[in-house]
């Protein structure tokens, strides 16, 4: 049974598996230095539909599809799915899965979603809740860039620390078999600096970061030399640099350890529209479902923290004048059978 | 242990308990049938802050503050804050909880989140996974319009189907020890029969809380005369009409036993603004907080089945042309000690 490790740990003794997963993408992110992982690539960017939200929702639907056909699995035979998205009232996840028949239960995270949704399906198995859970999240640059930022015909100039929000959904199926193991979960605090920029949101998602994998290391009484590697979310260049320099000033040294989904996802010399680097609840998600799980499953990786972060913000909070609050959920992944 | 009965409920062997509990309502709230049971009445919408906004989560984070203090618990007492709303992005509930320290967890279940956020701080009790953890959720009259609808200042005529979202909130912590029992857990599956009005939102949940009950009825060989109260979220006078036509179709009799908290927060008569009756997070969550959970705790009912409901559109679905998906979350109380 699960026991709590420390303040902020829950370490899951009976180890659920993670037995399938999938990751669909956009054309840009085929284009880049993962495309060949993804199970499917769409240069479509309305996904075969009338708008962009329902393209996201096509994707998400199809990601999950994608995961549960590659386990040899049944949408029936999930007990719960865990599912958000950035759009307001997260209506990418709601669509994708509202023919399911599945119990739902609607998460919010921002872009720290995959990690949220596939702590919560880890746990729920460990337990005992359910025997399969499904983690799904989803993202699409032009449905963030019109809720988030302008219309994407206004053109816009994009500021140098701004970021790429993803197209792209990952899904990953829990339960008990043969697959990379999840041994422990840290529910992340929000940690809120004052960063105000909505276009550096890297840099407001870092100290989040730092903060739980702070409290992960504490907990188990090991260092970043004890992973193959610790994997944030989205922090970009800006924020990956950012915590850096904050684990240095708590003495944690990353040891080369350090990468992130952001930076993994596109190559920011051929792809330099990305600025910063990659984003969205399907960065993350994408990148754990076409790559880390598969690296672990064929052995290729032993050890992986698995710390999705999101920025927490709103514009509606944006025009108030309110800092951006960032979370990061971390989930250690192994190879061990 | 947790138990599977049946196919979609999760009996609670350990049956955690709800330790203490708060709810804040507005100056409406305060005038309706149930004002003398909240906790605080607040007659100033903006709550003492510069936005609706910042006085919805304000209000949220007094929720909780006062739930701890009925209960004698730190905020540091928790190990866990399950917390969602209405929002864009949940910015409610992010920034009330932002200075906790405490790790978050963010929901997206709309009207449904009371139920969804109590399901899971129960499951995570009784797993062990934490000794403690808050269910929070909120609304607010003014920031839903304004975000949902038209500005308030337009002074828009409401159709006789609307109902008014309530300025209110509420807060309950699980754990172990004295208090109503939280026995079982059906989480709901998404349910969208068609229904596109935005204004007619009870008809659009009925479904759902039809297919909910049905379900933890099945699972556990009941019938509805074996509780005291079966509360709905926030059905409406049209909605809660349906459910019994739904359940009629079903061969199942409610035999008198139905309530709903949106009907229940208002007088339809004296506050006829409310057209067909209350609606939002802060709906389900204040009659809960302030009704529910008291009325089992004193004894004064026996048994009840909380079932918030949600609507999980957004604005962006709705002017698409989609229809309404909606959801229920079961949660089966009682006063047993």
């Amino acid at each position: 049974m699960a026991r709590r490790v420390g303040g902020h740990t829950i370490a899951l003794d009976s180890r659920p598996t993670v037995l399938s997963w999938a990751a669909v993408g956009g054309k840009l992110e085929g284009e880049g230095p993962l495309g060949s992982r993804f199970d499917e690539i769409e240069e479509d960017s309305y996904y075969g539909q009338q708008t962009w939200e329902q393209a996201e929702s096509a994707m998400q639907k199809q990601a999950l599809a994608l995961a549960l056909e590659k386990g040899s699995l049944a949408t029936q035979d999930l007990g719960v799915i865990f599912a958000g998205d950035l759009l307001n009232q997260s209506i990418s996840a709601t669509f994708a899965h509202r023919a399911s028949g599945v119990p739902f239960v609607g998460l919010y995270g921002a872009c720290s979603t995959m990690s949220e949704s596939l702590a919560l399906a880890a746990l729920f198995v460990e337990a005992g809740f359910t025997q399969k859970a499904a983690a799904v999240t989803s993202s699409h640059f032009c449905t963030a860039e019109r809720q988030f930022r302008f219309p994407l015909v206004y053109g816009g100039q994009r500021t140098p620390t701004a970021q790429w929000t993803a197209t792209a959904s990952g899904a990953a199926v829990v339960g008990s078999g043969t697959g990379p193991r999840v041994e422990a979960v840290t529910l992340g605090t929000i940690v809120d600096l004052g960063i105000t920029d909505a276009n550096n949101m890297g840099a407001a998602m870092a100290p989040a970061a730092a903060d739980t994998l702070k409290k992960f290391l504490k907990d188990t009484g090991t260092t970043p030399k004890d992973y193959d590697q610790i994997v944030t979310g989205d922090l970009g260049a800006i924020g990956s640099t950012l915590l850096a320099e904050l684990m240095d000033k708590e003495g944690i040294v990353l040891e080369g350890r350090h990468r992130d989904c952001g930076l993994l996802l596109y190559d920011r010399e051929a792809q330099n529209q990305v600025e910063a680097g990659g984003s969205g609840c399907g960065c993350a998600a994408s990148v754990l479902c076409g790559a880390l799980l598969p690296d672990l499953d064929q052995g290729l990786v032993k050890s992986i923290l698995f710390m999705a972060t999101g920025a927490l913000m709103s514009t509606t909070s944006s025009q108030q004048g309110e800092s951006i609050p960032g979370i990061c959920h971390l989930v250690h992944l192994t190879s061990r059978r």
